[in-house]
């Protein structure tokens, strides 16, 4: 029979929820989590996540009971995240919890990690402190769709963005394209740059757009200033996809002292890469079946848990045919420039109705004068 | 000093804007009107405009007392648009509240017509009523744009009806095209077709896909059937942009016994029209600078308020460049076509992003799996 929760366990892990997501723009590779302790109805200590490296949620939601002056012995801790059973950088949550002497833990759900999952819990068991798993799953996995991700299948979450006009246009057909969308459209895509990991583009817009793909943090939006101060920006990894060694030496990219990883097939001269300290590269073999594929394998396995994507519609719709696009954000400028206008995406192998992606929508969104519609990918029975 | 409403005036005007909208599928070429009698704090009787040539909502509300056996006499009239002063197919409405004995009459808005705009009042105020306007005018002036428009510039408000993939695409490069929007979106689009005084298309659409152009009564949503029942439907004309009298006599439209107005320079020959007894021919002057001006003009003159264009990437282009669209209303499906797919309007005198029409969001709404934008168009300052 699946635990019974009551309204006050959803009203506790709700709290849970929204300390967890305050760690989203810094807590990359690891998870956004958020515990509560509560004791006769009364929150007696709470703490989440901030930053790889440092405290997990459990204990500094430990600490703030401590601090507060408040015994913990007993109470019922609320986590977005089955507590961890192994030692890490820090020592595992789920022993912090048992020596704390809680009385229960509650938690959203299971370690992601199908060979540790339930491991925390049976470690909370088997010291005799009760628990239970499940409650707001559906909200626990929404704040940590990379992380889960990437446990899961070894992939980054990838989203694409795409900013286009009412008929689907990007430029006109001179390529004359700055600002087709608003400022507050602009200042949402340096919010949803600032919750990547990395941001992925190409070598065709790195000449093209010479752009600096990272966080500017007076572009951010109010709110996220408002949350997230500017000397605790962390800048997302900038991952250039440059077989033929295009990119050059003056690129704006590397005028950011944060780290690019230039994506070929071959290294570098020596006196290309010597005076630039945060540039890696990052070999993939030759001849591939499905290099895209194998690209993300790759981020998966240097820890980036999501991918924003910014770039042109060659690779835009490479991405599309090789179905690695997890989510569209689709930016709609009130505006119209005519057939003639540069297209969205190329899809040069789709000519059949039928075969087009399908997505599903998740959210719409007005912002400033434009719109912003987030799809997910909709796979289809038969596929 | 403005008149000041009661918040109990502004419940009793948005009951009569209620009752007017009933009429949004069939008062055409008249606008919908609304009307509720109040006395002592209470609604003795209420009613709207139905249809052209039945009573105005004025002689409908004050027979409504009247069968309830209220007395009106001193009695506050909400009316959503000024009492008419003139005799038409009924009398003036002005002179029946005058013989009813109301106590006063508040009206949202005055007569569009610039003309007679406050005779009506006059009237009323002549024969000793009190009266004030302007009370929900925003809301009044929302439920009757094509009216108004009519009225006030003898043009009808044209509202262009695309539908597009996610990359503002409408059929693949083969033309491939068949339901890319889901059953929901097409039965909003025949919601649409039937509040439209015309419909408006082409020769060309109607050599490739032979529409209808109909309102199928099956096909409109289940909350328009609730309140808009199979015998009371009205068919919007149809008028057919037809230049080289390409239109074949075995196009379906003719095949719906309602109104189909062909537009050409040049008669047809009787061999063609004899047997078409819906058919009526509009004939433009030839070498027109704006043809397209020309032929709102006429539609306007034939009291046409409201017309729903549904045509393709060419026709809808030009109806743009002319600058005569109102509202355009933009289906998204789910779907991702590519960049040789079709485009959803031919600019080809746009070249400069300076010059790209500018329009301004009117709503946004799901509608199955796909989402409605309607956008109006923003007049820039400097044009």
């Amino acid at each position: 029979m699946p635990t019974q929760f009551t309204s006050q366990d959803k009203q506790f892990m709700q709290m849970a929820l929204d300390l967890a997501v305050r760690g989203q723009f810094t807590t990359t590779p690891n998870p956004n989590v958020g515990c509560i302790l509560v004791k006769n109805g009364e929150v007696i200590g709470q703490g989440y996540h901030h930053k790889a490296g440092e405290p997990h949620a459990e204990v500094m939601a430990l600490r703030d009971a401590e601090q507060r002056g408040n015994d913990v012995q007993g109470a019922t801790a609320y986590v977005t995240l089955e507590p961890c059973s192994h030692f890490g950088r820090t020592p595992p949550c789920a022993l912090g919890l048992i020596n704390a002497k809680v009385g229960k833990v509650i938690a959203s759900m299971t370690d992601p990690n199908p060979q540790v999952a339930g491991c925390g819990l049976k470690m909370l068991s088997e010291a005799g402190i009760e628990s239970a798993v499940g409650l707001l799953q559906e909200k626990a996995e929404a704040i940590n769709k990379g992380f889960l991700k990437r446990m899961r299948t070894g992939l980054p979450f990838v989203r694409l963005k795409l900013a286009m006009s009412l008929d689907g246009r990007t430029a006109m057909a001179s390529g004359e394209s700055k600002w087709i969308t608003g400022t507050e459209a602009r200042a949402d895509v340096q919010a949803e740059r600032a919750k990547a990991s990395a941001i992925l583009s190409t070598s065709a817009t790195v000449l093209a757009d010479d752009p600096g793909l990272n966080i500017r943090w007076q572009q951010l939006p109010e709110k996220v200033r408002s949350v997230y101060p500017e000397n605790s920006v962390r800048q997302p990894v900038r991952v250039i996809l440059d077989r033929q060694h295009k990119v050059p030496f003056s690129a704006q990219i590397f005028q950011i002292p944060s780290p690019v990883w230039l994506v070929s097939n071959s290294a570098r001269n020596e006196k290309f890469t010597k005076n630039l300290p945060h540039l890696t590269e990052i070999l993939l073999p030759e001849n591939m079946q499905n290099p895209l594929l194998s690209l993300m394998r790759e981020l998966g396995q240097r820890q980036i848990d999501t991918l924003w994507v910014e770039a042109g519609a060659t690779f835009a719709g490479a991405l599309i045919e090789a179905d690695l696009i997890d989510e569209l954000i689709l930016y709609i400028a009130p505006k119209l420039l005519g057939s003639d206008a540069r297209g969205l995406c190329h899809l040069p192998h789709l000519t059949r109705l039928v075969d087009a992606p399908q997505w599903k929508l998740h959210s719409m969104t007005q912002i400033g004068q434009d719109v912003k519609l987030v799809y997910s990918r909709e796979y289809k029975e038969t596929e």
